[in-house]
């Protein structure tokens, strides 16, 4: 393995010039004016992995952007790991707050600034690279390789669910690697092993045909703003806990040695309230801040609004009221059934004479959860071992990640969600960047992935 | 006081064509576009109450529309009373649901129709032709008579309160006779001797810098939505008590006496609830509705703001939320002092950790309380006992006139609140109408009130 690594640090700087030539692309998929930059860029990008080896890569049409895939079989009977990154970026505005230009990548006091240098063109390149050194290495790959790079990630994937139920059988895979989740921290290396699920509601309340005035009629009839905070104030006790009848019933304890894995992992709450601009801590009795971020369920109120809202007073009682209210789910809490549970509490909670309204708004996403112990797991930490010097954690994200609950969903397979850059590394925001020493990692840790993959997989099963 | 009477029937074909061409006068006083209708009308008003007696009556200019002002002197050691009123309108709009021209007054089903008809040139007039039949049939008046008719009410009486104090000598008097309320029905004339107060606040909650992601954050920040709802749930409790500390210190419960009369007022539930479009009717516990609705003090939000109000889905956990608080006062509260309150009680809500911001917005409003027992009113009951055969009832108002206070306040004497229109009329509305036996009622009234007020003032004082 010294050999793999030897040769990327010979490499490096070669590897390191492509890269600031795959960040020339304006490949900014939100933006129209753009298209042809980003058909350009997966026209590259298939180019260049013909060029290292995969000689079947090529740019296929989707409704939206195209998607750049390629495939590698070293031998049909042997085990297959797909690949997927995107090659979109996020708009580079504002330009003004730029050091340098965002498409004119610069390397600066060991950083590689660029609109996408992390998020995720250099990520990918992480594993282009790493598949090139094997290849140019060994003349082969351990394992069959599939390669997904996609052009709409930025702008929520609405083409790649298509792709992977109308490609299922070409898709067939044993795991999915994907790097575009930062680390958990500055030297301390993260396997991301589980996302929370969303369900994401609309309830209205309604106490009348019109709002009334409240001179007139205030004290004596129906207010929708309080039937509504009733309501809210019923949803989540003072230990925060959600009240929705049922809401728990699929939600895992986390075991006392994960707990305790999880108390060994650095976290300071001065910095945590620093990194989030808050004065306080809040959220559900008897969990650590990070366990309430990821292995914990939660319902939060995104937005409200009823009666008036413009300058001045207007005296009324309004006959109306929303609210947006979304459910992060952990474990095998399923959107739907949580969706009808809440629903039911709802036709509990509303008196006769109010009248309410629950929607569901955008697309439900499950929890998903991957096993420490898969062999694609185990192939990342050692991987991730070596090069650092330390195992990885295992962390969680309190986020979804729609597409990786796709991947889970239709393939059925363990995902590997290793990232390699860093929280502080800018992503969506002006001077964005990719450390080239997490550059250099990135190839390797990619690198001793996809050999330590190839050799567990082809291990026969006990 | 039979001759009055006979001569307002004898008169009444003419006073009724003389309304119809004060209804002509556009004077919408919120579009400037209508200015110099607003001023012609006020120089027509001027004009004919030279033309009847009132031999002073001038137009007075303000910073915005003019005052028209008159006064009769009998006799410098008699009781004076000041009659209020309006000459402005309140725009058409939508011209396409009037039946007829909104100012071509119509005469159709007994109804005078046009802009105007009821508020509040019809019962302007009722005032203008009663102390014209007087002047004619008597030669005099029975006690002095100052008339200030403004032409800005429908934009809220900006330069009425200057005025006043500006011109508090020339306006002292002994009892103020205002007629821009309805009747409480068709057949229940009453009198509106107390008026709520009002507070208006503006409520912002802040739990941090900034909208967090409430995937990556949810569950472990705070969530001003749902600090708002915790205090909004604190400030009123479920027998429809606010919690406010002091909030009910200076408020008289009504009387069994009060009480009783409340009773016998004619009420329906099922009428109301269609009246205001609601299937419920709520409150404080222990309290009718009409005594919730003009006696018993409340707080109800107006409008509620925070987070995302956009459409879809976004998910944030929002770092400031807001609501408009509104408060109606009764009895002898006092809106800065409940304002300090409501303050001292949120500090106390509020935890460590997140900030809270309370404005007071618009001015305050003091409830304003007329007793029964004024010689004035007395005037007035006797006046409708005669026309109507029956007594009026007394009755509260939920709402606040801030113009009544501003009278009470500088003036410090009784106001009489005396409508002749009915809740129908369509006030504000197209189809705005005044029955022509409400008209002529109205004067009748106002004849009388004049008439009885001179002589129960001019009695020496027990």
């Amino acid at each position: 393995m010294n050999k793999l690594i030897e040769a990327i640090d010979l490499n490096f700087d070669k590897y390191l010039s492509e890269l600031v030539e795959f960040l020339r692309y304006k490949s900014i998929s939100t933006n129209p004016t753009y298209s042809k930059d980003v058909k350009a860029c997966a026209s590259y990008l298939a180019k260049h992995l013909r060029s290292i080896g995969f000689k079947n890569a090529e740019v296929l049409d989707t409704k939206g952007h195209p998607i750049c895939y390629a495939s590698y079989e070293v031998n049909p009977t042997y085990p297959t790991v797909l690949f997927y990154g995107h090659y979109d970026v996020q708009p580079p505005e504002p330009l003004e707050l730029w050091e340098s230009p965002p498409f004119e990548p610069t390397i600066k006091d060991g950083q590689i600034v660029a609109r996408g240098a992390s998020d995720d063109k250099g990520q990918v390149f992480c594993h282009i690279k790493a598949l090139e050194t094997i290849l140019k290495e060994t003349g082969t790959l351990p394992l069959n390789v599939k390669i997904l790079i996609e052009g709409e990630e930025e702008v929520g994937s609405p083409s790649l669910e298509t792709f992977l139920i109308e490609n299922e059988e070409q898709l067939k895979c044993d795991a999915v690697v994907i790097s575009d989740t930062p680390m958990y921290a500055k030297d301390v290396p993260s396997i991301c092993t589980s996302l929370r699920g969303m369900l994401y509601t609309e309830l209205t309340i309604k106490t009348g045909k019109t709002d009334l005035h409240s001179g007139q009629h205030g004290g004596a009839v129906p207010n929708a703003i309080h039937h509504l905070m009733g309501i809210i104030s019923s949803l989540k006790n003072n230990d925060g806990r959600v009240m929705v009848p049922g809401f728990y019933d699929d939600v895992k304890e986390r075991t006392p040695n994960e707990k305790e894995e999880l108390n060994r992992i650095p976290f300071y709450d001065k910095n945590y309230l620093r990194e989030t601009g808050c004065d306080r801590i809040e959220g559900e009795l008897g969990y650590s801040v990070l366990e309430r971020r990821w292995y914990r369920p939660t319902l939060e109120c995104n937005g409200i609004w009823g009666g008036y809202i413009g300058d001045g007073a207007k005296t009324v009682t309004p006959c109306k009221a929303s609210v947006k209210i979304s459910m992060r789910l952990v474990s095998e809490q399923d959107p739907n059934k949580i969706f009808q549970q809440l629903k039911k509490y709802l036709e509990e909670l509303v008196p006769e004479g109010v009248e309410f309204n629950l929607d569901q708004i955008s697309g439900v996403g499950y929890p998903v959860n991957v096993n420490n112990n898969e062999k694609a797991i185990e192939a990342a930490v050692d991987a991730i071992h070596t090069v650092h010097g330390k195992k990885p954690i295992f962390q969680g994200e309190g986020g979804s990640i729609p597409i990786v609950h796709d991947f889970k969903h239709l393939l059925n397979v363990p995902i590997v969600l290793m990232g390699f850059n860093l929280i502080e590394d800018k992503i969506h925001a002006p001077n964005e960047q990719f450390g080239v020493e997490n550059y250099r990692n990135g190839i390797k840790i990619a690198a001793l992935f996809y050999k330590n993959l190839g050799d567990k997989l082809r291990r026969p099963k006990k």
